[in-house]
């Protein structure tokens, strides 16, 4: 095992500037060109066979760690409702088996050669991305989440740079990430309730930053599920008023232990009513097709709508005489790049915000799964990883002496 | 009549600051306290007296000359679309009679007492919208627009600090509008060509400011009709690249010789295909229900599609994908506040920006308004509003030499 390195912040990007000068070679330091060669390594994982197959115990093979990869012994890992639609077939077939998740929080276990900005032992996550193009306008921008030529996501996606193979999740006990696409996770944040920041927490947190809210302005958060929640918190944390828009009733006082001001039971009759022209922005985290418009209507003049879930229907029409009479823009958000991810995630750190989470262990996902389904969790379930180690094939067990 | 006054830029907002300080008396210098009490004055106009009616010639009452009025001879007034709706009945049943016209270049006849900004003989306009509450959010900020309270449209409007009486527009020979809302037309301008600018011109050069075009960037226009052509000037003055949208082949040569450096005759299988990701602003001019999806997929990341006119149908679902996978947004504008008015025609005196105009007379207005329905106007007709006096009623001829 390579000895750790002390962590020099923005030294991934002092690097690449030296690199693109020709001003540095890679360090010889660290992992031998045998183990950067070698054919990967087996691990234990949980991932669907089909369909119809549920999760079931497997092994798959992580890469052989390349000059710029980062190892990471996977801790926890946030169970996403897409993670559902995905493994359910919900969404279209995938090649199988796929092994899902991509709200992963570890530690490095071992570093590339060329890895300047993590360290062995590091607590470290990944997200819904491991891989981009990098030159793309796009990528330039830091926005890898809208990659022109298609980003490489955690799980289930074509990965170019390493030989076409499909990626595999976080529900596993390591993965390999090329280091860009690695996080810091402040060690301030606990580590099982950090995981769902990857995913639930920068989806919400990048149009918040996006529209830019402001210290008093209000915000309204549509649905209160593992999205919603966070929205709640991460709009508090940035100082909004913050109003709760849900059909269930006894969901009202969870939303103001979150910190929520207000919350309107969009099932009691004529609830919105008393919300028209008192927001400033709405985030709408509802993946059901649905109506905006009564939600437009809670906007006051400049105000906007954004969408964060795909439907898997067509939703109603929206009334463009409500966004031409207040100037309101309807929009969406995709997760967000990787240094927002940072900066969100060291927004997290500083102000004390994590998931509200469930710990499951790896022969309970089925069941997470479905409980997910009926909407019953508060307000995500997060795989413990260690347990995956039990249900594991020999091989797995194997290697893990092997340095 | 009142003698000229030199016209200090500003001067009203300085005045304005003055009163609410208690610091300055209303000057005693012009029009008698009989003028400004008396019932006020009758011009010749031409209006609906019902939807069936068509315009026919009229005589309206304008409202005696108050302390802060400007009296206005007006020259010429743009047709607007919404007039043909409105004294059709196609918006629902009007008070009538209803005189429409919002598109209004004169030069000013009287000043009230109080009237600091504007002088007589100035060339002046007046735009969609003659009052507002003033006291709102949304005034104070300068969207008069967006008044809280409903704004005082030009027309068919009621006026509540004018008695609750009728507003009525400008196919007549005078109006009497209070000085805010009363605009500069710089000499620079051809007076019939600027008149279209008081709405058509604002309502396009609105989102482009409000988006923040700059030079480079890359605009679509939506339909090529009165404000479609107006948005492809505007744009190319702000140093767009403007690409034009129209269902029409024989508008592409039209299109071009207005500045556009794009046309996509949308009629044609897969023509947007080729101009998928190309924009980063769409200007939607079109009226009648249709579907902004292929628009949104012009768009490049953090586009937006602001649509100016509401159609009178339900229009087709915006698909979420789009937004969400491209950070997009679907807005809406409308018209401009006064200041943004002012702000708009002094960019067109600065780059010689006015509509394509047809000029007609009175009695040409109901064959201007059965073409401007087949789409057979290049780009907008502009009443001359000195046809008015030969159709006019003897009051009103009479009253032309009272002062």
């Amino acid at each position: 095992m390579s000895p750790g390195r002390p962590v020099i912040p923005g030294a991934d990007k002092v690097r690449r500037t030296l690199t693109d000068q020709g001003g540095e070679s890679p360090s010889p330091v660290r992992g031998s060109e045998a183990e950067a060669s070698s054919s990967g390594r087996e691990v234990a994982a949980y991932g669907a066979t089909s369909a119809q197959s549920g999760l079931v115990p497997l092994t798959i093979r992580r890469r052989a760690l390349k000059p710029d990869d980062v190892e990471i012994d996977i801790d926890f890992c946030g169970l996403c409702h897409s993670d559902v639609h995905a493994t359910r077939g919900e969404w279209g077939e995938r090649p199988w088996p796929l092994v899902p998740g991509h709200e992963i929080v570890g530690r490095v276990r071992r570093v590339g050669d060329d890895v300047r900005s993590f360290s062995v032992g590091e607590r470290v996550g990944v997200g819904c991305m491991v891989d981009s193009c990098g030159e793309c306008e796009n990528c330039l921008d830091g926005v890898e989440q809208f990659c022109d030529r298609g980003n490489v996501l955690t799980y289930g996606s074509v990965d170019p740079r390493n030989g076409g193979e499909i990626t595999q999740g976080g529900y596993a006990q390591r993965i390999v990430v090329t280091e860009k696409f690695v996080l810091h996770v402040p060690e301030a944040l606990d580590p099982a309730a950090a995981a769902p920041l990857l995913c639930a927490g920068i989806t919400t947190y990048s149009p918040l930053r996006y529209f830019g809210v402001e210290p008093g302005e209000r915000v309204g958060v549509v649905g209160l599920g593992g999205l919603g929640h966070m929205a709640v918190k991460l709009a508090k944390a940035m100082g909004a008023e913050v109003t709760v828009f849900t059909r269930s009733a006894r969901k009202a006082d969870a939303a103001r232990e979150l910190g929520a001001d207000g919350v309107v039971v969009t099932s009691e009759a004529g609830a919105l009513e008393g919300a028209q022209r008192t927001l400033d922005l709405v985030i709408d985290t509802v993946a059901a097709p649905h109506d905006v418009n009564p939600y437009l209507q809670t906007l006051r003049l400049d105000g906007a709508l954004f969408q964060l879930s795909l439907p898997s229907g067509t939703m109603a029409p929206v009334d463009p005489g409500l966004l031409i009479r207040r100037r309101l823009s309807y929009g969406g958000s995709l997760i967000g790049g990787i240094a927002e991810t940072q900066e969100m995630l060291d927004f997290c750190a500083e102000h004390g915000v994590t998931a509200e989470v469930e710990l499951v262990s790896a022969d309970e996902l089925n069941t997470a799964y479905d409980r997910m389904v009926e909407g019953d969790v508060k307000y995500r379930f997060v795989l413990d990883a260690t347990t995956l180690a039990s249900t594991g094939t020999g091989s797995a067990q194997a290697e893990e002496g092997e340095e």
